[in-house]
């Protein structure tokens, strides 16, 4: 894949919520110098404090190098309503990049507009390594994989924090992007949902290969083990992870599955135990460091409590760590 | 897909023994009414019994509408020296079909040829479904899935055989493909190794889909939970399959997992109970219906006492399906 320009003009689209923008959400939070400003269609009510909302003229003149797509949609399409803005963009000089499963390239208009203006076209669902299957052989070096409950449970905000902590620790620590927003947070990384499913653990060997033994790789969680429809990609990631630790992720609100109301959220326990049972094949140390937590559902004393009890009874540290840090965490590496 | 044209022409390549020519030799086995002949290059020792050995002109004039290459290499890509061959049949009338990685028309001859000829270039690894994601939903009629100690213990054979002696038996039963050679036996099906990871259960509920109570998909299996490339396949297999049967494949003499030295290959009553274990997120009775063993490595007196003491030990009915037969497998159904 070839470099991502920086920095960014982040595109909200029509997005209601911040959620429906959580590529350009993700990025704001963990790489706001990277943000030159934000551009949204007229009914779009979300902002984020400390970005200026720009046109695209005006994100050009502020030095905007590429255009990203940062709200999402549920079928992975390019929106037809977005076309417009993108044109304005490719013709502003502006590179696109786009997480989504549709490429770029094949909106006629857009393919030929980039071409005439040397655009680049960056579809980062769309993973351009030379990819194998994996090996299984032991690396160097330490790993911490997020693992959770279900999707979209906070895998990839406690690494990030986890990765910003152990830096500002003083320790060697890289955050391993595994899906299209980290890849956009990081400017590198596969999209493991997105490859052949031959090639998964392959893929997790390759963004976390060999390093110095003192070396952390921070690899995003997809997924859950206990997901019917994803927990193929969670076991790929857990084997080719080769975790020595685990950080166990869990939204306590959740009633049902994402997108399955037939299936329950399974117990943390049941999911931590599981999860050392199967990562267990390529790393017999595997060990988990605790849980985080997503309380932004919770009143602040109920969010206590269920940390507090939950913690004792697992006796593994328990933190929302948009909250409370990760130090308890990283204290038991 | 569009249809693959019958009948086929097998070709062998430089194939030095039949599990070089794995994909021509399961045809041979389960669809011969299908076969004109075959073709090979000088070099190749394999030769079938009541399978004619043809010019590529001869397999045009007998008839043959599909050229199939019936061989593989380690890379999955398209070997120099068959393209030759490849000209010859787009030439003479006939289809191409290929169960490699690399597609057909990538190589600029056989694309232009093809396109000059009116030929139909079929990639069976690379599938034309329109996938989705798994959604775990009950569906009606029963399911049967192969799973394995590791890869290339016999999943295909033991679940063809199974189709061939159920409908014997007067069962509503249908082989569903999941693997390039399993595809090309029944002209349907989905590669599930080569489809983009977040796809692997639904992929699986979409060739499987809701039937008749008393009807039987009988699934061929990929991989092994224990396998550390492809455990990911095997479990979104297993889950998309929602398998209320499964038949644990095994080889006796492997003494290590497939390319991979260092990892041991699991014990039987292991691999069940995973699973059983994995296999009942999406359905709660699965029950396995016995052993299938792969046993030509192993003289006949040694075969028999195998069996005889693993069966005992399972407390199941424990088979070689191409000595055996697969009745006492069907009885536990």
């Amino acid at each position: 894949m070839s470099e991502i320009k920086r920095p960014y003009c982040l595109f909200l689209g029509d997005a209601k919520l911040k959620t429906d923008a959580k590529i350009a959400t993700a990025i704001v939070s963990f790489r706001p110098g990277d943000v030159v400003g934000s551009v949204k269609l007229a009914d779009s009510k979300v902002s984020y404090e400390g970005v200026k909302e720009l046109s695209i003229k005006e994100a050009a003149l502020n030095g905007a190098k590429s255009f990203v797509i940062g709200c999402a949609n549920l079928g992975g399409f390019i929106d037809e309503a977005w076309v417009p803005s993108i044109l304005e963009a490719i013709e502003n000089g502006m590179d696109i990049v786009s997480g989504m499963h549709m490429k770029l390239e094949d909106i006629p208009e857009i393919n030929a507009l980039s071409a005439k203006h040397g655009a680049l076209l960056h579809n980062i669902r769309h993973t351009n390594y030379d990819l194998k299957p994996g090996t299984g052989k032991k690396r160097h070096g330490k790993r911490i994989l997020a693992v959770g409950t279900d999707c979209s449970v906070g895998k990839m905000y406690t690494t990030l924090i986890l990765e910003k902590a152990m830096k500002e620790k003083g320790y060697e620590a890289d955050f391993r992007a595994t899906g299209q927003t980290g890849i956009l947070v990081t400017g590198e990384g596969i999209a493991v949902d997105a490859i052949v499913s031959d090639f998964i653990s392959g893929a997790v060997e390759m963004i976390s290969p060999d390093n110095k033994p003192d070396h952390y790789d921070i690899i995003e969680g997809q997924g859950s083990l206990f997901h019917p429809a994803y927990a193929g990609v969670s076991l790929g990631l857990l084997h080719g992870a080769q975790a020595d630790y685990i950080v166990l992720c869990h939204e306590p609100n959740r009633e049902y599955m994402r997108h399955l109301k037939a299936y329950d959220v399974p117990g943390i326990e049941e999911t931590i135990s599981l999860n050392i049972q199967l990562g267990s094949l390529t790393n017999k140390n595997i060990k988990c460091i605790g849980v985080s937590v997503n309380t932004s559902l919770m009143q602040e004393g109920e969010a206590q409590k269920y940390k507090q009890d939950l913690s004792a009874k697992l006796n593994l540290p328990v933190v929302d760590p948009c909250v409370d840090g990760v130090e308890s965490l990283i204290d038991n590496l």
